[in-house]
């Protein structure tokens, strides 16, 4: 087991990376306050790893309530996280039950959110399940819902006790999911890290075949790199925005199509193709890493073309994202592989080539 | 103008109080980081005040989105804080605009949770317009929505930048509201200032009168002592439950009524003599001490007999309350007029007797 910690004064904690941890409950008990928790887990995942975590945490004295959500994307609403809470006031959870979110990333969003704002915060505890969750959204505090004008508009910074990865559950992660994650984890190399990036390259086909230790040190060094950024700039005022490479993209394109047409991860894999050309269109970096970043994005079966909205379209949909300041798009760019930068200079003209162009890479 | 401090670190923040601070729009333009706000108002103070403080904020060069909500206790739920949301995005509503809440503590809860929650947080400045807001819900930062099975049970710990009470506000509101509030400012010598108590007695007929002088010395005295409470214990962890001095008996009152039949400060005041009855029934305050304590709200024309809802029924809404904790419903006592504690060790005989009696004081 591997462990990390996210540096944030006395709301620091621990990341847990390895194998067999959910066999380990003593990670969950030794942080409970009360010995009541409320495990929210959706119909996927819950049929594999639910009852297994329950019986452990009642062994060692534990009060479970288990709560299981529909699975997808388009139930992160306020209606599925009002069912949550309808479930939580049934069984009496107080202010010192601890929440566990066991599942992905929208399983963790909701979790959290919910441990944010039910009666004003309660302890919240992440276990995600697959590698999207491993490597991005379980670590750093950002939980939300959906809204129908746009993704994550409504949530919280909110930071969990403990985030346990068991890198075992990744063997049941669907081959799509499997890619989506990865799709992270090529962001992280491109944004701060070229030798992991080069990694990656030589690594990829390890990673796609699940290849254990391959897996272990690409979430390590994703966790690693998300946790220094973090620490720096918990409420994303300046350099955690890095973190949204691709993200501006593809959350258009994550609206247009609908949530959950399309993976988020796998939006983001396009959408980090069209951040590297309109670098590339920038003068900021060449065709040959542009190619680069679609290639190893094309390796782990990712798409590498967006689709084709239309300019106009595009512009809309970025206008409604959460980085926008000013009325000006804030766009993450590349320096070079292993280096990014915001800017919010970027010529209209630039940004309608790159939109309206064919996106094959 | 009075000014105080909320001393909480780099998220310390001043509350003015006095007359005709809405027409010094300055007190909101410095603190604002971009110039574009969302004014979140009802339907009662909108044509009152609303004209008059966006057109002092557009002669300043500030943007001025106004969001109108209707009025009522019943409307602090899900579906209206979603109204705020929508509002919010239809408007381009970014992460730099500043909410302002221009109301009494249904519309300061409100736009306080969509505040911590809008794009995971924006600023918030408090425009209280009520006693009750005044004195109490616009301090502290706590915002919340209620849910049909709980008051408050939905919501964040969530710091305003500044509140503005402007106390010519006051000359408009309905009675019942003025006394609703004075409950709140007699709870503040229960719980921690004798020598308050007496000028309150004293007192009460200017109070009632709405004699300018007096109000603004009540209003500061209350706010100065919660802004103290609230410096030490920001997210209720031990003396802020003082504040919740016959609360928990309120908010059961409330819920079994339904929200919006009796005012918040109503439910306080009949839920403040039950809990001097039951200090009385633990031999902590005399008789006589009892009679004060109705005596004085009595004279606010509040009420002081609590509905005879039946003990179960009671012990069965309290349970709900987030005071609770380990399963132990916890109260706050007075130890002596002008000092409250916290107990969770009621005999169940001693609460079902107070429960039980007849409750005209």
């Amino acid at each position: 087991m591997q462990t990390l910690t996210v540096a944030l004064g006395n709301r620091s904690y621990p990341i847990y990376v390895g194998p067999g941890l959910l066999k380990q409950p003593e990670l969950i008990v030794e942080r409970l306050s009360q010995k009541k928790v409320a495990i929210i887990t959706n119909s996927t995942v819950g049929p594999l790893y639910l009852e297994g975590v329950r019986r452990a945490l009642v062994e060692r004295g534990v009060a479970v309530v288990s709560i299981t959500l529909p699975d997808g994307e388009i139930h992160k609403d306020w209606e599925t996280l009002n069912s949550i809470f309808d479930a939580l006031l049934e069984h009496r959870c107080e202010r010192g039950t601890t929440l566990i979110a066991l599942g992905g990333g929208v399983i963790g969003d909701l979790a959290g959110f919910a441990a944010a704002v039910y009666q004003r915060g309660v302890p919240f505890i992440q276990v995600p399940t697959t590698l999207l969750a491993q490597v991005d959204s379980s670590v750093g505090g950002k939980t939300a819902v959906n809204h129908p004008q746009g993704k994550n508009m409504i949530g919280a910074f909110y930071q969990p006790l403990a985030v346990v990865s068991d890198t075992d559950t990744l063997a049941t992660l669907p081959p799509r999911e499997l890619s989506a994650g990865i799709a992270e984890v090529v962001k992280y190399g491109l944004i701060r890290d070229r030798v992991f990036f080069e990694w990656l390259e030589a690594n990829m086909q390890r990673l796609m075949k699940r290849d254990a230790q391959a897996l272990t040190y690409a979430i390590e060094r994703s966790c690693s790199i998300k946790a220094e950024i973090v620490a720096r700039d918990e409420r994303e005022t300046g350099d955690r925005m890095l973190l949204n490479y691709g993200h501006t993209f593809g959350h258009a394109i994550e609206t247009a199509l609908g949530f959950g047409q399309w993976l988020h991860g796998e939006a983001v894999a396009a959408g980090m193709v069209l951040a590297a050309r309109l670098s590339h269109r920038l003068g900021l970096i060449g065709a040959a890493d542009v190619k680069r970043t679609a290639e190893i994005l094309a390796r782990a079966d990712l798409p590498v073309a967006a689709p084709e909205l239309g300019v106009e379209r595009y512009l809309e949909l970025m206008g409604h994202d959460k980085k926008v300041q000013g009325g000006r798009i804030r766009f993450i760019l590349l320096k070079r592989l292993g280096e990014a930068f915001i800017s919010d200079e970027i010529p209209p003209a630039a940004l309608a080539d790159v939109l309206g162009q064919p996106t094959h890479a």
